[in-house]
């Protein structure tokens, strides 16, 4: 069995919370064997939970709390008033290396501030970010920042490359990422101050990626590059215009299969194939968006996930705790400090 | 017969000029017998296509012009150097009240900035935007800005509100249109400063429109609101994801009914059904970007559309002519400009 690895589990965090997130654990555990968790949360709540589910009652403790973080919080305010709240507690067991890494399925604000103050960021990294995986034609491709920075530098962009690329190696098995910052078409246009001096950046020094320019947004589930980079607000329009889109679409199929006696025969037919289809587009396959640059892992889940998704979020923690991400990021980084001063390889000297 | 439209087109603009264009302006001849027609080009080019195509050559001139702008030009240098191009005689063509409308499927950084040139913003209207119509889960919207625009303050974001609400009361017969700002999730990370002002001015003045405040990306294809307004970096970066993922699906789609033998089958049984489907979510049928705050109407074709998108693009022309666009946004922003300097009835004075 691969090595254990213990997780924290915000147990109070999300809509359907502490339910879903003891039967995310049950299905999580089926997948990885070797996990073990720590529930924060009302423990007269998770207990006869775990009762019901005897295979994570029997590799789990419970840390009681009662305190818990609201959708409707402020992160400032939760920040000074949640110190013993169940989603707190459980990026405190990160700092404390009592657990590898915190998943929640609460407030993403908050869990992000939280996760700043507590974890700190990594060394040459000033801002985390948010990143996720999208399915493309081709098959996968990380995007970053998903929300957690409204407004971006070129230097925050340029660590948000090197971070996704460590994340493609790490996760994905991309020696060489190729790497895209997210513009727009229109050649007049492109790009705010900060992507056309990130680009430079990424264009001039040696970086272990491949770095293969813009791209814009119909390029990205397309598969034209393995990791995009943005602005956590262009990232965040773009996460849920997916999401937005894809969920048209469904209804719309839905509806031409109900349009006639013929089309329903048809989907009959097809519903093996078409169940296939939906498993790959299945947004609980991708839920779990993970917290890049900071000093331990913590993965959010999304607020309404059923068990399944929490499931794959739990996953996605697992993944980077194996992939040894932080450690990952901070070895790039220095590799990038160390070329940075240095001359573009093809810039002529005399 | 409706009253008689002329339309300028740029015969030469698009990857499939002058071909496309004509065969285009035949489609849409036979859904408004009354355009009329001005193509501006290659006339040795365009006179054989017009010869197969009688109806269109009945109600057609042609104005020669050997100049074309190319994709690869630079907006600026569009300007300085094609004021003999077929791009900017059509855009002539409708200053001079010629044409009613031009239409072009060449390069947007270039048309627009010809477009601003030699027609002119509305009075008060700072910049044009582009705007779009998007297929949601009830019915359409529009969306604004989708590209002329990287950044954008608070006063732009409220003057697209105006305008964008001015088309879905003339093209779409909505009274009062539901107008928001897109804008992400997260409480702490709301948006920009500029969105916040704008917020704050559609809340408090009395303008022909309800404002509904913020939407995500996943709201726009829900139906949330009627027009959604946000700077051209970011519509860009959302319009493109909306092709990118809609295409994405296509792709798994079309390959779950090639999966099995049943799956096909089951596919030629739904196929009116899934074709109707296609025909719903055809990027062709809302190909046509509008350029909106200009004196006249301009229309962009996509640039790689057919010609049954070039037509689509036509009808986009045709409806903002007989909506009146201009006069409608001029109106409402008197309306706006008198209502602009009092205070919000529900401050009270004393």
């Amino acid at each position: 069995m691969a090595p254990a690895i213990t997780l924290a589990l915000d147990a109070m965090g999300g809509d359907n919370a502490p339910d879903q997130v003891v039967r995310g654990a049950a299905l999580a555990r089926e997948r990885f064997p070797e996990i073990r968790f720590v529930f924060f949360g009302d423990e007269a709540r998770i207990s006869p939970l775990l009762n019901r589910h005897p295979t994570v009652g029997a590799c789990s403790t419970i840390r009681h709390t009662a305190e818990i973080i609201a959708d409707a919080d402020k992160p400032s305010r939760a920040l000074r008033r949640g110190a013993r709240s169940s989603m707190r507690l459980a990026i405190d067991s990160v700092r404390d290396a009592e657990a590898q890494g915190a998943v929640s399925g609460g407030n993403t604000g908050a869990l992000m501030a939280m996760a700043k103050f507590v974890l700190k960021t990594l060394p040459n990294i000033d801002r985390p970010a948010i990143a996720g995986l999208f399915p493309t034609v081709k098959g996968e491709c990380t995007m970053l920042d998903l929300g957690a920075n409204i407004d971006c530098s070129a230097t925050t962009l340029v660590q948000f490359a090197v971070m996704g690329a460590a994340f493609a190696r790490a996760l994905g098995g991309i020696e060489r990422p190729r790497v895209a910052l997210l513009n727009v078409g229109s050649e007049e246009l492109k790009g705010h101050e900060a992507l056309r001096s990130a680009a430079q950046v990424l264009r001039e020094r040696q970086l272990p990626l491949e770095f293969i320019g813009y791209v814009e947004g119909n390029d990205v589930l397309a598969g034209a590059a393995d990791v995009v980079v943005t602005d956590g607000f262009t990232g965040n329009v773009a996460l849920k215009t997916v999401e937005g889109t894809a969920k048209l679409y469904s209804t719309f199929l839905a509806k031409a299969f109900r349009q006639s006696l013929l089309s329903r025969l048809g989907y009959l037919l097809a519903r093996p194939a078409l169940n296939a289809l939906r498993a790959r587009v299945d947004p609980r396959a991708y839920n779990g968006a993970m917290f890049v640059g900071l000093n331990g892992v913590v993965v959010k889940s999304h607020g309404s996930s059923d068990a399944m998704g929490f499931a794959s979020a739990i996953g996605v923690a697992v993944d980077m705790v194996r992939g040894d991400i932080s450690a990952r990021i901070v070895a790039d980084l220095k590799q990038f400090g160390s070329t940075g001063a240095e001359a573009p390889a093809s810039v002529a000297v005399n």
